[in-house]
């Protein structure tokens, strides 16, 4: 490894240094027994010595030399933030975190449309928020019969993934497929255990000492896609289901928010069936 | 409450202080909507003062007067430690370090004996250290048809709990029944995820990032009593099955510890049906 | 202890359960050797039988009765939030963690005002929020000379107690004798370590592995009031000044508000000179 | 970095497939504006194919070809274990655990002696246990006059590196650098803050909210060293000077074993004057 490492670093001069740039680090993960690996590196370099558009051929080139079967490339401060549309139902406490996260430019991304199944009036925080910041409001009622899915399909066109802030819709496969893209949901249990309606209620009716929320990709299967983060806190007998229910918001929105950054950063990759590496 | 609690600080005044006693620290709790309170209480006395009979005595007539269901006190460095029995298979980290925890007098309890149903050579770790410190090993083979648990019941008469130190065996209800006394029992899954075997492995292939252990009162159902702690710790798809099991152990280990720990020091009370208060 | 919890239960039955009320829980804290002890409960009660003027004169009547130093009793849905005034400087995640959380009901006071030190334009998020939101916005500039404390000091007359967001000031003993009454400072460091200016600096250059924050009451000597909260996060050696000041951030908003939340739900009390209980 | 992973994975055919190893996973850190890279790699071999001879002679010729200025490769079944002695005072906690720790199998290293500046008769449980072990314990008095650090010199020779497990005692400058080899400390506060004696009792009389130990390398400078790992635990009201000092030395056990077991995986890097990388 010291050698190809070096042969890392001398490759990264040769690339990298050419054009006025340097690795800031890298990480290589290579499943045991199994002919791939994954990895992610940072590096900086000169804008005026390493045009962006050279850049991407630069780096197509290599990865099709090498049969990469996928390579992204991202300049934060030069490429535009991934465009993203949130779908929520009734509970607003991720989407409003998501707003202001967004507002406070913790949070990198491009809020195109907020979509929801629950109705609000033109005169709630959320409405006057987004009105506010120029950000399209859709009313999507959804019934049994008609999920919507076609129209939610038409205003999400244009974007780079989708955020559920708590959708109480399970979206169909054929939506899945058609969207084609990433899908990534919150959910107030540890999964694999808690899954569907009322995980707090189900954790607190268990007598959990520890509950938690994960946040992972949307698959056909309701809450068991591959999970990207999970985070939990401590409970005990004077918790009762409301502040169950509070601490379980609150670590949504923190496991929510990390998921999206994560992914932005692409630090989230897909591993397995139903895994993911996450740098 | 503030008279309550100046009451409270009266009476103690009347019942303690006339002993050379004086409160340290007070928890209560009173599920909401129920008739009924929980608490635990910390004191120091002056054992010239108050002997340790006549405070049985003070707080035996203080419980009747007042209907207490239950009413224990313990002075710790005057009582005896409880007496438990340990219950093990092939698995010994939880063995030996309750062992090792003992000995270094960080584990609050007798061990009276070692018993499990995997058979371990004179020369084994595990079987000199117990013969060094006079603690009785008992090998009973197990078979579907033979549980042995007749031969348990009359090795642990004179224990106050048992400690099952990853037992992989169902206790009946009949010896639960028979026993009548606390069973402890560690698992390495955050229940009521992953119950039965392998929770380990079934945590790896769920993707999972974070792993736990959880430990709890033994009851018929498998792995369904009471949830006395759990515990934590991240994992990532640095992880293989091996780091996972190794980090559950570490979990386990700890886990157990505390819980006994907790319920030497009458912190674990059984609240409702299947919770447990834990002051 | 028994007997007196029975008799707190009993007493609690003929203060409270006479006017409609029973305790939720209870929390005693008595300092060895000292003639003093701390408590806090809660409890429900029916505000038809029991008038929120009656329950005051219940308990001043018998605070007074068994010479409590202090007896505070709130009912958050009836009485007035704590009124507070922000104080900042040009550094704005405090304070803007602070005006999302109150906008969203998780921050349980009235924001009065908001003073800051370093000028703001009208267009600036903050400004604009506020002005929205009906909140005056103080812009006071000081100098060495002058610290605009007369001035502060007349703008927080009817306030309940100060949050300083990382306002970049110290104030004066005779500031402090004037308002008299408690002020939160948030410092992102791991107090008594790192105190003063730059802690994330002093952190980075110390190579340390967890970076933390604090909050305390302000005293007159610089971050060395009681601590009421304390928080950490891991770095590592792929973080550089930028993270640790990034990381340090979030550390001291959810700091802040636990410490304020706290405070405001009479969790936190003074104890001995420099110290605080927090049930 | 496409293309160096994918000349990486090249270069691991080249390197190690050819040898009939496989890269597992690559950790690279290159500080920022340093001409200098970090490198931790694990990966997975044929012995049959790839002798231990031949892979040093491999990896050295490499690291000559790109004037690596160190390059150490470790096949943790094939190659001895680290050789250590462990030097302690009175404070006998983090000895046994690590005792503990070496005979389960959990620390990776051969305990050559154990020596102390503290008398234990032969009937302790230490000494015993050391002489069961066949581990030689020296009792070396220690007084103002005389540290003994010749005759420890002498002990510890043909050791890969020394740790203090609570050594009351500051080895000299002429010891560090006659000795030459990593010596690693365990202290019971959070460096930079609560250096020097009693670190449990000034975090107390600080009113600190958190404890933590923190293991680091031994310089000449007291508790200065590059930090290797710190950890943490919450502390209230209700914990006494006794219970600081308890929660410490849990926390200084799992802290040194963690570091311990950190620098025998090859994963602590010195780092610039007074910090580490800890892949």
């Amino acid at each position: 490894m010291v050698r190809t490492l070096l042969v890392l670093l001398r490759s990264s001069r040769i690339v990298l240094l050419s054009r006025g740039g340097n690795i800031l680090g890298a990480d290589v993960f290579v499943p045991h027994n199994k002919n791939v690996f994954y990895s992610r590196s940072e590096f900086i370099f000169d804008p005026v010595r390493w045009a962006r558009v050279q850049m991407d051929e630069d780096f197509l080139r290599i990865s099709k030399m090498f049969d990469a079967t996928r390579s992204v490339v991202r300049v934060p401060k030069l490429d535009p933030k991934f465009k993203i549309a949130v779908i929520a139902s009734k509970q607003e406490h991720c989407l409003i975190d998501l707003l202001h996260s967004w507002q406070d430019g913790r949070l990198p991304v491009d809020i195109t449309r907020v979509i929801s199944n629950h109705d609000r009036g033109p005169d709630t925080h959320v409405v006057r928020f987004l009105e506010r910041n120029g950000i399209p409001y859709h009313y999507l009622r959804t019934t049994k019969e008609n999920k919507r899915e076609e129209e939610i399909l038409d205003l999400v066109q244009n974007t780079d993934f989708l955020v559920l802030a708590r959708y109480m819709q399970i979206l169909s496969g054929k939506f899945l497929q058609s969207y084609g893209k990433d899908i990534i949901n919150i959910h107030h249990g540890l999964l694999p255990s808690f899954k569907g309606g009322y995980p707090s209620k189900q954790a607190f009716d268990a007598g959990v000492k520890l509950i938690g929320a994960t946040s992972h990709f949307v698959t056909e299967e309701l809450d068991a896609g591959p999970i990207i983060e999970q985070m939990v806190e401590r409970v005990s007998h004077r918790d009762n289901i409301q502040s169950f229910v509070q601490k379980s918001e609150s670590l949504e929105k923190q496991c929510l928010a990390k998921a999206i950054k994560s992914y932005c950063e692409l630090r989230v990759l897909p591993y397995e069936e139903n895994k993911t590496v996450v740098f």
